[in-house]
């Protein structure tokens, strides 16, 4: 960025500096269309790290400070706090300031935009799918969002010039960007993640309460037990957290998935040979043709 | 084995010389345990390799001819045709032979055995927790069972010296060879590795049938989905058989796992942080357990 051009942002400010929040940052810098970076949290250690490794230029842990003078603010904390860090800075947020997110779920980041947000039209939810099992700003890295989805949900109060500003944001993180709606994308990562998630750790503790004296069945578990269980040892803080910001969407999903299960215990029972082929196969193709098409930029 | 010492087994007739039956070869071989070893199957290109790869030293499409004058006969071939290789080999199996299998399910490849085979008592059921994803002799080799378990599941009427051959037979293949009651090791196997596949097929479906026009769910799937569905991947012919064999002990597994679903779907019915937290943090801990015990030999 040449000092005579204006950078696309010219103050970010960014609330969680960990791993999602810090590579976004570092994405930015990378690209050249940001100014100044403030970074916002709680932990002091976390926050040092951030400046010294260039992620933010400065810190502090005050939102409603650090907003003050913010053109673009990023939210990557737990979605449990979101409530809590909208009404921080409801009062010092400027009006040209836009609001965007990183948050799994939409509908109820929408809900709590609008009701603690002074402006929440300038309010654009987005969920950029990517991530590693590591965590804090020392996790960060620029290339974490590259050739990712990027899900961006406006609703039909949302602000165009805001919308067009947060699409630019993500497309300059490398991320692919789409745009759709809150309630469909809840319906399809409580399908693809979220149901996944409580399906293993509701196996996992399956096999747990049936340990008996003498025997331990974990003992007899092999490499399809522990990558079908990778997720469940995910962080239960943040899936609490995200099952029930996504309550009724993981619950359609959870009814549509015991009625799968229905299905095989009804074919078990018949011994119906053929129909257990068929699901079985139904299932091994679909798979197969996500892999062919998606498999690489996994 | 110098030519003055007998072998541990003279004459080994491996019915099925795929994956598992050819990596058991491989592995006596190796040991230097086995005398002759003749294969049987129906496909002439894979006998064949078998046969130049040092596999088998002889191979024929005829169970009855192969086993005439067998010491021990291993089966290794899907389970719905256990019984008829079993009814295949009654009528010339020597009186001093030993029979042993590498099938995924005990109790009903015991029940075919005591049906079809003329001293069931000569029957050691074993089940070696070994595999890849690949298929054929192409893909045996002799380390598959080393440091893996193998549980052998003997019942009363055991024939001692039958028992005694068979354990040896698996433990010079490198495995850590374990005997346990065939219901008990059918629930754990159901548990840990049966209910998981089923499970896996049926999240797949669902997922499937939510596909709609204009979106495509599969398009937000990320990591954790594709090692959630590895094993939906697997054989369809193969679970079928498996899910089959073991039909009681995996819907009491599917039960099992169903109650903890429920348990699940009534704490986010009840915004239940608290519970849903504690069953995270209960699967999460259990896994890590598992790992920190189990991990390195998977």
């Amino acid at each position: 960025m040449s000092s005579a051009e204006k950078p696309l942002i010219g103050h970010l400010v960014i609330v969680g500096v960990g791993l999602i929040g810090g590579s976004v940052s570092l994405a930015l810098k990378k690209a050249g269309v940001v100014g100044h970076v403030t970074g916002v949290g709680r932990n002091r250690d976390n926050l040092e790290l951030a400046q010294r490794i260039g992620i933010v230029d400065a810190w502090t842990h005050d939102v409603g400070e650090a907003v003050r003078d913010a053109d673009v603010v990023l939210l990557a904390v737990p979605m449990s706090a979101y409530a809590s860090v909208f009404a921080a800075m409801a009062k010092t947020l400027p009006e040209h300031a836009v609001v965007t997110d990183a948050g799994s779920t939409k509908q109820s980041t929408i809900i709590a935009a609008n009701k603690f947000l002074p402006g929440p039209e300038r309010f654009i939810a987005a969920h950029p799918i990517a991530g590693t099992e590591k965590s804090g700003a020392g996790a960060a890295f620029a290339e974490l969002y590259e050739k990712r989805l990027c899900v961006i949900t406006p609703v039909g109060d949302s602000s165009a010039t805001a919308l067009a500003l947060v699409m630019q944001l993500w497309e300059k993180t490398g991320s692919r960007v789409v745009t759709m709606d809150a309630a469909e994308h809840d319906d399809f990562l409580a399908s693809v993640s979220h149901l996944p998630h409580l399906a293993a750790f509701a196996l996992v503790n399956a096999v747990r309460r049936q340990k008996s004296e003498g025997h331990d069945p974990f003992c007899f578990a092999a490499g399809g037990f522990r990558d079908f269980t990778r997720i469940a040892s995910s962080s239960p803080e943040m899936w609490r957290d995200i099952a029930l910001s996504n309550r009724d969407a993981l619950l359609g999903q959870l009814d549509a998935f015991q009625q799968e299960l229905n299905g095989m215990r009804e074919a078990l029972l018949a011994d119906d040979a053929d129909r257990l082929l068929k699901e079985f196969s139904a299932a091994r193709e679909a798979r197969e043709a996500w892999l062919a098409k998606h498999g690489d930029g996994l």
